[in-house]
């Protein structure tokens, strides 16, 4: 069995972040959807900077299901890409693979339909790997780098120790553990939450 | 970083059985949904003996929300009891407890349509602890005993340890460990599939 003391951890408390599922969305296919030239509207602002989520939700369709009112999160990317939780792509009929943001090589595709447009992406559904976004000077002050891969505890009763979450770092990230539905379903954790990291 | 050799595993891989959502019934429970003296027809055998998925289901509905098509489990119990992931609890507006089975004192309540009545159930909501149903035979030269905490092993890119994972330990029961679908689904698990115990 293992047991930890505290010396095991590195000196940080990360809070969790719970992805939902969401879409980004590039201009030409905000254009399909919404209209030739529309901008988003920010419904609340995220953790990381710039980032927000848009009042604007879309409907996906996959082979064996829907799912509505899925977020639009802003600001609009040089490329669309859906992130789903595996328990969606059971309703949706669809198995995304995990991946970095981006990394959309031989990910599924969907259809999706907005309020002025209806559009199907070849590809982009995915399911997103589990991640800590880190400012530049903690990363350095903990001696982490960029695409570094750590091991997460959770504590309690659904107690359990994430592997390979990958540490991303940029002067403009603030701390946070972003984990999707399933994760933190399973682990019962909420947005706030705090978890630690395990010494490399 | 924890990396792990083959002397830190008992020797046996754990196939998984993934629990979806599903309700067990007593005797007058089963009456008020489906008629006095209703008998379950049988859908499919489950893998402990004895134990089968019932052709009828149930709609259960929560406070926010409603799932249906909830299967119920056979044969008939001593008492109600509804099994859920923490995702549907979002989707009924409960926050039900992580509790072993027959452990209810405490935990929610739900109504409970069938297609011959409905009733309240005052408790019975849980998350299922996850636990391994072993043969007794087998608990026995792996030196484990019933309601040990035992450590998992999942690989992969999705990779974790599950901590306190409960050993369940009869002659009748025949080796699996069971999850509910959020921990399946987040850890990229499905029926069938092998996991290995941390030698205690």
């Amino acid at each position: 069995m293992m047991t930890f003391r505290d010396e095991d951890f590195l000196p940080v408390e990360v809070p969790i972040g719970v992805s939902n599922r969401h879409i980004h969305l590039c201009r030409q296919d905000l254009d399909t959807l919404f209209g030739p030239g529309y901008e988003l509207t920010v419904y609340r602002q995220l953790s990381q900077p710039g980032e927000y989520a848009a009042r604007e939700t879309v409907t996906i369709v996959g082979p064996r299901g829907v799912l509505e009112g899925v977020r639009v999160l802003g600001p609009v990317r040089s490329y669309s890409q859906v992130e789903i939780a595996m328990t969606d792509g059971f309703r949706l009929g669809l198995r995304p693979p995990v991946r970095e943001s981006g990394d959309l090589e031989g990910t599924p595709g969907i259809a999706v339909v907005g309020p002025s447009g209806a559009l199907t992406l070849p590809r982009g559904v995915i399911l997103a790997a589990r991640h800590i976004h880190m400012e530049a000077e903690r990363a350095a002050s903990l001696n982490l780098h960029d695409d570094q891969r750590v091991q997460v505890l959770v504590p309690g009763m659904r107690g359990m120790i994430f592997n390979n979450v990958i540490v991303r770092v940029s002067p403009n990230f603030r701390l946070e553990l972003h984990l999707d539905t399933d994760e933190a379903n399973a682990a019962l954790l909420a947005n706030g939450d705090k978890v630690k990291i395990l010494r490399p």
